[in-house]
Parts: structure tokens; C-alpha cells; sequence
């Protein structure tokens, strides 16, 4: 399991030149570049690859190292690479920033080619089913008419489900991860707080902040510190930090940083924002916030009316109570009803929402069962 | 159940003139005044007072209206009131507000008497323990030796747990609800990022913002919606909000306010912004966090240890995530090994912590019942 993918690179296709990509919004993006990784070796038939998407902050590099000293590895090394959950031995494997996001895909900090300047709240909103219409752009630019496997937890289980329902004749199986088929209003809450964090910074200055000394950090520290509590759970909470003080015996009866827990919130809070754009906060947030298959079809089972054919693994984890098991509970009913093959885990786990980055030797077990089965069908 | 108590009026109380009030971290405070509402008669034998503890936002003013054409009695009047939970017929109610709070108690909005201007980040900060030795001197004020019962939930349930742990001597019952012995890492994180909103925001100037024209109400505002969300649950948002959206039928796809969990969190953050203090905000989340009778006292078997006279009716709600019934039955489990008598319910509920205010029926019936035998018992 130790094994890695060694140097990777990340790569750039860029489409959308001359004919602009339309949003589901019914605004144009002009022209659209995505920032992608690949690992493994793509099979002579083109039918050995796997499309890995990844969660709200995320980026392409989900594996391997850009640089030999690179302090870490990309951000699901753990399973992508020989060996591992996603065996990249047997598998040509993707990943791609999503679109809105700042790691190299087209976003709110990219340029806007009509004024020479960012974005910033010029930046046309986006959706997850716009996220998957660029990715399907990257496919038809690397030449790849079906994916083994779609794959991905938290928002990336959203573009999973978005493949599954729109893009059906191009994905042979999907594995939705901790995720949800509709936000529910106490993720639409826990965004809203986020970007009210962001708007109440005064050097947010409505988005256009890019050219200033002073970036929005403070606002985009508060969100991701809420954000962060959300992906943890009481339990892991409790062993990760207890009651711990930090750097000190007795309570000291000033507003410092006196517990554990707070020193690890302010100290991601602070170092997110030297990795995130918070315009991207506002814009991905929004985007999931927008994402219900329900609505749009009438009813989950009718999203998938379509997806028969698609072998499902779903998988939840007992502690998250962001994207709780009920959520995949109802998507995989939804599934069973619309005719699909459906292998569904409540993982017992303390870890929370975190769990899908965490649960490594699960995941690897069953992931690696459900794609080895697969391999031997479709290989 | 619709008899209020009627018109009420705050009263006030001020000690530690000449001898300062000791406090918790070796500071003293002097003088202090403490803001309180007291509702029906004191008994002949003065043994029929019950004392009301509220919650983080509360105040005094806990039933009643303070004139005819109030728009809003109490914080608890469903509950307190002729014929009510907390019958007035019968008892001789008290609530307070607490040291460091911000209606009428001497907090960090007070003046300082040795500058002549508001204490702001030099109050000293104060703990549980000190909010109950202050309401100790208003007994003693009133003239009540022993208290029939102390009640209150959330933040007043760990006041109630602080009188029955430290004054046992005053106390003969106690009715901790939706509350914790000891504040539980995830508590402290949400305490800990709503005080990180109010210090990113620039207007609070280090807590000395009292004479300036703008106050840090956008801090204040995002650290209250945070609070918001934690005191309803998954299941309640979901059946008063849903996925709604807020005075329009279509995604606007715009960073405006569109569903409807939005509006109400907008609303609330910027409603408590003219209600609230935001040091007030600070200090008692402080207050909150440094809250653990566990360490306190080597167990929590050990912080009861002379408890045992007293009765208990301990309640929590099952979908209360932030104050999770495991930590009611642990604080059972340690009471009943203290040797004291105690009723414990865990009432299915859908509405989260909120449910202390709202599960208006269920807890007159179980706290009527309570004090009803206690006052066969005692009176």
C-alpha cells in the first residue's frame, strides 16, 4: 500500500475557442480551460479508464508528486496508484479541477478575455451538471467514448450521480461516495454561512479584490473553519482533541487560543487561504447548493431512468452527519427502482464526513472488489 | 395554557460595592449588578422559589410582557405562567440574567468605574461558576436559603448542574435539560468560530467599539447564523425550509439570497445584531467552553458527591446533535452513582436543541408532574 504513482504532472485542455460553452444558466463561457492529472496507461480498446472527481476543495492532483521533494502527495493518494483502490496497474485514471475552480481550470480568478481583468463576480454562475459538461469536453479530447468507472466523494458524488443520470451511455459504473442527490437546506445553510462570512469581509470588496494588497482572508478563514467542523464528527472530535489545552496547563481567562481544537481550526482556517480562492468559495458552494436530481426529474428514480446499465457502489459512513447515510439510503431505493445494480455500505466509521479520505483500508477493499469484478466483465 | 403571567418588570440588584466580587480566574469585579424578573409569591417559609437559568441569548425577562402592547412576552412563557410548567399559582419564580451578559447584568457593555467607559475586552473573563455564585447574592438578596428547584436548558442547564454540584446546600431539586457537564470539543469549535467572525470583523476594534458609530454587526451577525444552525436539526430545517426558495419560482443563478434556510439565517443574524453585544458574544462562549465538572472534580460522580438529597429530571431530545443525549445519560449515570434520585427522558423530538423551547407540552407535563410531587413532598 506504500507504493505511489511517482512524478505526476498536471495538465491543461483548453475548448471552447470559437463556439462558446453553454451554461445550464443559459449564459456562455468563452474560451473553457480544464487543469487535469492522468495515471496509469490507457488500454488499446480505450476502455480502462476511470473519471476521479473531486470534493469542494479539491484540485486535479489526486495522486502521485509534482516535484520529487514535494512535502505530500496529491489529495487521494492514499487510493490511486499500483495496488490501491483505484490500481493504476490496470486502470487509466482522470482527474480534473472543476470548473469555478482556482487550481488551474477556468474559475472566477482565470481572466476574462473581454476585459483583460479576473473574473471575479463576473464569473458566470455554474452548476454541477456544468462541471460534467466540461469534463465531458476533457473525455472527447482524450478520446475516450466510456468510462469504466465514474468515482468521487462529498461534491464529487454529486458529479458522479450528474454522470450517471445525464451522461448515462458514456459510464459503465459509478461510486458515489458520502454524498447527496439533492443538498439539503442544512447544507444550503452551512454554505450560506460561508459566503456571508466572505460578503461581511470588507476586503472582499463585491468579488474584485485580485489586484489589492489585502485579499478577503479573514472571511474566507471564518468559512472554511465552519466548513471544517462539518466534515468531522463528535466522536472524532473527541479523540482527535478532547478537551486538550494547547501549549499550556490552566485556562488562562483571555480570548487566546487555549484549546487544541481551536489552535487546528484557526491553523487550516488560516492555511486555506493561502490554497483558496474565496470567489471559487462562493461560486462552488453555490453550485451544490443548486444540485437536486429530484427536482429536475420529478423524482430520483425518473434521474436514472436512463442509467439501468451503470453498476452502482454506494457508500456512506455512519458518523457523517454533513451528507448523512439517509441521503444514500434514498438514492440507492431510487437506483433499485430504476432497474440498476446496486452494491450499498453503511461503513461504521467515528471519522465523519472525512471518513471517504480516511477510511483507507475499507475503502480499498471494497472498491478494489467492486472494480476487479468489473475489469472481468468488461476487459 | 394561554394565561400569561401578564405585565412584569425587571428588577435590579447591586453588590460588591464595598468587597469585590471574587471570580473564578482570581480577578474581582466590583461593583455588580444583576438584571432579574421574579413572577407569582414567595411563601410565608420562603420555600417555593424556583430558579430559572437561561440559555446563551436570554435574559431576565423569561415570562410576561413588560407592557400591554409588548409584541413578544418572555423567552419561556409557555412554560412559566398561572396553570403552566412552571405554575405561578403555586411558585415563587426567579430567572437573572447572567454576569457578562448584556441585558441589564454587568457584563463587558457595563462601565468601567475606574475609567468611566465601557469594560469592553477588559472585563475579566468569567465562568459558569461565577454567573452562579452572582445569582447566590441575589438569593441572598431575596432572602431565599434554600431553592425548591433550579431549571434551564442549554447554557442554563449547565447553571443548574454548577448549583447542584457547588451549592447543594441551597438546592433541593434540579431540572438540567438539553445540556452537558462538560462542553464538548465540537461545542467549543462552533464557539470558537462565531468569536473568529466577530474579531475578522474590522469594526470591532478589539472590543472597544461602544462609542463608535459602526459595530461589528456583520461579525456578529455570521457568528449568530453559525449558532442558527446548530440549535435545529437536519429533520426540522427540512420541514420549514425544504429546498424552498424565498419570493421567487427559478434559480436566479446570481449570489443573492434565494432559498428560503437563507432568508431566515439572514434575517436572524441581522435581527440579533440590535439585541445583542458582541463581546457579550465572546465572553459567554468562553463561559460555555471552560465548563467541564468533569476535570473540575476528577469524575462526575465526584462533582455530585453531595447531591445526593437532590432530586433530578434530567431531559434531552433526540435530535438535539449539539448537546447529544449521551451526554445527559453520562451525567445520569454519574448522578445515579452519587446516590441521587433521578428521572431521566430522552423525548423524540425532530426539532433539535430548539426543542427545549418548543416541545412545549411534552415538558409541561414531565417538569408539572416533577414539581407537583416535589411540592407534596416539600411545602
Amino acid at each position: 500500500m506504500t507504493r505511489s504513482i511517482g512524478i505526476v504532472e498536471t495538465q491543461y485542455v483548453t475548448f471552447a475557442e470559437q463556439e462558446p460553452f453553454q451554461l445550464e444558466s443559459g449564459a456562455t463561457l468563452s474560451p473553457v480551460t480544464l487543469a487535469y492529472e492522468t495515471y496509469g496507461t490507457l488500454n488499446a480498446d480505450r476502455s480502462n479508464a476511470i473519471l476521479i472527481l473531486h470534493a469542494f476543495s479539491g484540485s486535479a492532483h489526486a495522486a502521485g508528486r509534482h516535484h520529487p521533494d514535494d512535502p505530500k502527495p496529491g489529495w487521494w493518494d492514499e487510493c490511486i496508484g499500483p495496488g490501491k483502490a483505484f490500481d493504476t496497474d490496470r486502470f487509466f485514471v482522470i482527474c480534473s479541477n472543476v470548473l469555478g475552480g482556482c487550481y488551474g481550470s477556468t474559475g472566477p480568478s482565470s481572466i476574462d478575455p473581454s476585459t483583460g481583468k479576473p473574473y471575479g463576480l463576473h464569473f458566470p454562475v455554474v452548476t454541477i451538471g456544468d462541471m460534467v459538461n466540461a469534463q465531458v469536453k476533457l473525455l472527447d479530447h482524450l478520446g475516450i467514448d466510456v468510462l469504466l468507472c465514474a468515482a468521487g466523494g462529498s461534491m464529487g458524488g454529486m458529479q458522479v450521480l450528474e454522470w450517471a443520470a445525464h451522461h448515462p451511455e458514456r459510464v459503465r459504473s459509478a461510486i458515489p461516495i458520502a454524498t447527496t442527490a439533492r443538498h439539503s437546506p442544512m447544507l444550503i445553510a452551512f454554505s450560506e454561512v460561508g459566503r456571508q462570512a466572505i460578503y461581511a469581509d470588507p476586503n472582499w470588496h463585491q468579488g474584485d479584490y485580485y489586484h489589492r494588497a489585502q485579499k478577503p482572508d479573514a472571511g474566507l478563514a471564518v468559512a472554511r473553519m465552519v466548513g471544517h467542523i462539518t466534515y468531522l464528527s463528535e466522536q472524532s472530535m473527541q479523540q482527535k482533541f478532547g478537551r486538550r489545552l494547547q501549549g499550556r496547563e490552566r485556562y488562562g481567562y483571555e480570548f487566546q487560543t487555549e484549546f487544541a481544537v481551536e489552535s487546528y481550526l484557526k491553523y487550516n482556517g488560516s492555511k486555506f487561504t493561502r490554497r483558496f480562492d474565496a470567489n471559487s468559495y462562493l461560486y462552488i458552494t453555490k453550485a451544490m447548493d443548486y444540485f437536486d436530481l429530484v427536482a429536475q426529474h420529478g423524482s430520483l428514480a425518473a434521474a436514472f431512468a436512463h442509467s439501468s446499465h451503470i453498476k452502482f457502489l454506494v457508500l456512506s459512513f455512519t458518523s457523517d452527519w454533513l451528507y448523512p447515510s439517509h441521503h444514500s439510503k434514498e438514492l440507492v431505493r431510487a437506483l433499485t427502482a430504476a432497474g440498476c445494480d446496486v452494491t450499498y455500505l453503511d461503513i461504521q466509521s467515528d471519522w465523519g464526513h472525512d471518513a471517504f479520505l480516511l477510511e483507507v483500508d475499507t475503502m480499498t477493499h471494497l472498491i478494489g472488489s467492486f472494480l476487479d469484478q468489473l475489469a472481468k466483465e468488461v476487459l
